[in-house]
């Protein structure tokens, strides 16, 4: 099945666009939970309110030598129904990308990537020719930093917005979507004018301070889909034992809060 | 010791500006060699050849839960007044990029890392803090794609440039370099021309076709050093069982070469 078959499916069967990003820092965990059993709890908890998870790579590199087999263990913790976006935001040369593809999706088994468009096509292609996989290109991303690159014109477009036209015509297998942060409500909002039907991932809301109700109101004008990823204000809604429940209540409240923003 | 030093030390100390490539594809591998054996053996070989090795970390991943403490091991069998640069073109949020920054120099023990810039300052800062460890920041890379994004310009200067000048300007500590590729070495001629002191790390030469000639001559104008980064040519030259004395012979003809152009 194409994973953004599943993806819809899931936004659908959940009535869920929220999609919650795994970044365990064991420093955060509730004293005595492994990262593994951290995560599997929360996915335990909320599976039924979200469209998608999205495990940061980096966070498990973190870990060490053990980081690899406990991201497998989680991500194979994932319900198969629930789509997993590997945040990996990797990008290189032809043969490199290969390895890296293999890696996400053979190796470990994601169904989505997060790629960075630096390198232009060819470091991305290895990923998108997996047609049955997804791949989120990064557009305008949603750290302070972005503007930096992203924002510079060309003949009066920035950068993220050619990001995003090359990926349109790069999409010929429908596989491709976006990274557009919320935390810059309108650059969100041209990427989604110009690109009205390609799937946007969008951090930045929470803990990165960008507007909920912009982000849902921008992000699924056009009738794309706009999938709303949140980390930190759901796995860490409690710094106690009872972080699985609290992530629950905090998953409930974002679900609900983006349908309403959706029928508004 | 700060890692640049190092490296301009290792250079001085093997008459080299010779940087090997470690990307091991397991079908590319004599039969029975292990990755793990294979790169130490080659590492063995040619230790005094060379500037630094340049593992990505791309190929160690698409081993699976194993790569980790694979690539770990490697990286401890380099000799330790060699300098390890990270392949790992990591870019990502702030608090993300502090735990890819964990991983490559706390867990791994890396000495360098390339970087990628579209996310801008904030992705990179929590590298280059690590004021000991040195951070090659792609600028033109040297893939048929590259063009795609590094070549569109604003204001007359294109985007490769612009990240240069960023570069420069955020190396308060003295530990930035940049990437530049052999594939384009009109383009690499106007990044050493603009920058000629920072340290430029040149892949492109051998498998990827730029000349090396033209690469040792414009990377190294201006006092900058350049590392020349070859890998195929040398890991890949005998498939057979002597593939470390080839891949030594490779590597010898390579610095001698190299020197004559940086003599002429």
């Amino acid at each position: 099945m194409n994973c953004l078959t599943k993806l819809n499916g899931a936004a659908r069967h959940n009535r869920s666009c929220l999609c919650i990003g795994l970044d365990p820092e064991p420093e955060k965990l509730p004293a005595g939970a492994s990262v593994t059993d951290f995560c599997r709890e929360i996915i335990g908890a909320t599976y039924d309110l979200v469209c998608a998870y999205k495990p940061n790579i980096a966070f498990f590199e973190a870990l060490g030598s053990s980081g690899w087999s406990v991201l497998k263990d989680v991500i194979e913790a994932v319900p198969r129904n629930i789509p997993v976006i590997l945040d990996a935001k990797r990008g290189d040369i032809g043969n490199t990308a290969r390895a890296y593809a293999r890696a996400a999706f053979d190796e470990l088994g994601a169904d989505a990537v997060t790629v960075n468009p630096y390198l232009g096509r060819d470091s991305i292609e290895p990923f998108f020719e997996y047609r049955d996989k997804a791949v989120f290109v990064l557009c305008r991303t949603s750290n302070p930093g972005a503007a930096d690159f992203q924002s510079i014109e060309s003949n009066g477009k920035p950068l993220y917005q050619i990001v995003a036209d090359k990926v349109e015509t790069w999409n010929r297998y429908g596989n491709l979507g976006l990274v557009a942060g919320a935390t810059q409500p309108s650059e969100l909002k041209a990427i989604r004018d110009a690109h009205p039907t390609l799937p946007l991932l969008i951090p930045g809301v929470g803990a990165q301070g960008g507007s909920l109700e912009l982000a849902v109101k921008y992000g699924s004008s056009g009738g794309g889909l706009a999938v709303i990823s949140v980390s930190r204000q759901v796995i860490y809604a409690s710094s106690g034992t009872d972080y699985s429940q609290a992530a629950r209540a905090a998953a409930l409240l974002l679900r609900d809060e983006i349908n309403q923003y959706l029928a508004a």
